[in-house]
Order: C-alpha cells, then structure tokens, then sequence
C-alpha cells in the first residue's frame, strides 16, 4: 500500500508520515508539498519510507532528466512521468533514474482525462514497455482499465490510485492486476491515519 | 522577450536574471530551479521581472489548483499548464490564478511531441479558448504552426520557445503571429547575458 500524501502543511505531513510508514511500501508526494515545503520534505521523508515523487513530468528530454535528477538526488526512489510527451521524454526518464523507478501515467482517471488521455491509454503503455519504464499508474476507480493496461503491462508494476475516498475498492483493484494500491484522503484525512492504515494493511494482505 | 533562465544554479541564476531583467518582459523557470534552489526563488526573481513558472502541470483538477495556488502565492505572474489533462484541470487552473495569467501547451516542440501532442494540437488550443486561458504556448521553431494555433487563439497571447540555440528565429516567430518569443541557452549561456540579452531585445522591438 502506498501513501498519496496530498497534505500542504509539513508539520502535518511529517506527523502523519510518522504514524503510518510502518504500514507501507511507499509514501507518494506531488508538487503542492514541494511548493509549500521546499524540496528537502523529499529527503525528510525518505528517512521513513521509500518515497515516490509523483511529479506527472511532462516536458522535453533535457527537463525530465533535470528534474528526475533533481528529485533522485533529494532522496527519491521512484518518479512518475507522463507517457504522452512521447519515447525520448520516457528515455530521458528512465536513463536518468539511475537505480530508481519510473512510473508511466496512461490514463487519468478525472473526466477530463477522457477527452485525450483515455484515447491514447494502450499505444502510450506501448509506448512505456519500448522505453523500459518500470510500471504504469492505472486508475483504481476503473478495474476494467487496471485489466486493460495489465495486458500490456506483463510483469511490470502497476500502481493504482483513487481508493477508498474517491471511490475505487483496494480488493477489486488487487484482483483486476494492480500490485500496489495508491490511498490518499481516506488515511491523511482521519483522525487516526495510524489505525486506518493498519486497518487498510491488514485488509489487503 | 522571456529570458527561460533553465540554470540551476541558484546563484548563477539570479546573477543572469539581475543583469538581464531591464531587458525583458518576463523570467520563465521550470521545477529544476525550484528543486535545487526552492520554492523561495520564485518570490526572489519576482522582484527582478514578472515570472511565469513553466510547470507544464498535467494533473486532475485538485492537484493542479493547488500547483497554481502555491506558485502565485510565491509570486508567479503566470503559469504554464499542459492541455491534454483535459478541460476540468484547465478550469481549476484558472480559477485558482486570481489576476495572474494561465498559458496552456498545445503542441510539444521535441521530436516526441508528434507521436501524441501534434496530433491534437487544434482541439487542445480549442479547449483551452472554451476554458478562456489566457494564451498558448507554440513552438518558435515551426512557424507554421505557430500560424496554425493563431487562427485559433484570436487575440490571445501566443509565446514561442525553441528561439536561438535551438533554430527558431525571433522575427519569424513573431511574423508568424507570436507575441513574445522565449530564449534561454542563447542568453543565460553566454558569456556576457546581458550584451546578448540587450542586443536580442533591440533587434525585436
């Protein structure tokens, strides 16, 4: 289970990551924490857990690789990119992860990500497993997707997010071929992270 | 002119950005500065010149307001937010602008950028004039299609990178039908920033 740490506050975010790192296979974080906290929460954080930069980086080759250094030298042990700014980008990615992980989004599971996303969902993990990313992010609100990119995917990881408050059920994701599921509000929104995470780690195990 | 001040270095950066400034319109950064420098820098140029976050943002709605919140609290002028995430993330990002502006990626100048982003170049630019950004980005490097997005875009802002070390030239850029054209190696690896800055800026105006 991986934690989506979508909290602004650092004290909060520290505190939290604190009581629920040991029911963890990773903590996620996204820009909004590097914006309110600076770039060093990444190396705070990854004192306590692996931590995945979902960074949904979606440049030319030469940004992805500063920023997937950037983020790989702070502490990071995995970074999330886009697939649709096409192979050189994910190259990029992928050749400066050094040992860590690169994630490939698809699809995105909002309604927005209909109208040119969902299209392109099949051809841009294609376009990942020629890249040689380590896994996709497939959304946990549609286990037809999971099975859909599954397919494609073979042994590679997929992590799947939008569990528990947005909808999407840990178990019915599990089966449909997701390896790690992605919770976010469910455990940093509760007053007790720690048992709702315990509980949740329990349930999927 | 838009200096893109991809250096970085935080104190070579704010060195260029302090001799260039009197010559520019704005200061485009991308995350590589804000990773290795922090957020702060963002606040620091903004005493010097307007400064437009590249961020590229292709997020769900949630995460992308509040990308855009973090980064005008900072000082942003405006941020550059990617439209395939479709017409939901385009709408959180300029409702959580305030008065600063929201410019949206169409078309990606890379070589990547013609397996998924060329392909929808017009219907994102549509979306984004539905959405009511306040301008696009299109390549420098392709004047044509520059011209292609300015049917659309009407009077929008129109701001053309790729100008420079890349091959675009700045006046055919701007015949093309761009507003201002962004340099960045051209000035911020130069020798001497501003010379080259001041004399860019005599020959466009």
């Amino acid at each position: 289970m991986i934690l989506a740490l979508d909290e602004t506050n650092v004290d909060k975010a520290m505190v939290i990551a604190n009581e629920t790192a040991q029911f963890l296979d990773a903590i996620k974080i996204n820009w909004p924490l590097v914006l309110s906290g600076g770039p060093e929460i990444i190396t705070r954080l990854s004192d306590l857990s692996d931590v995945i930069c979902d960074f949904k980086v979606a440049d030319i080759p030469n940004t992805v690789r500063l920023i997937v250094e950037g983020a790989v030298s702070r502490g990071a042990s995995g970074v999330i990119v886009h697939a649709f700014p096409g192979s050189d980008s994910l190259i990029a990615a992928k050749e400066a992860a050094g040992g860590a992980e690169i994630y490939a989004v698809t699809e995105m599971s909002h309604p927005g990500g209909m109208e040119f996303t969902a299209k392109h969902a099949e051809e841009m993990a294609l376009v990942g497993i020629k890249c040689n990313v380590d896994g996709f992010i497939a959304p946990g609100t549609r286990p037809d997707r999971i099975r859909a990119i599954r397919k494609i995917a073979g042994d590679k990881e997929i992590m799947s997010p939008g569990i528990g408050t947005q909808g999407g059920d840990a178990m019915e994701a599990i089966e449909a071929g997701a390896d790690h599921v992605i919770v976010g509000r469910s455990i940093y929104g509760s007053a007790n992270p720690r048992e709702i995470a315990s509980e949740l780690c329990r349930r999927i195990s």
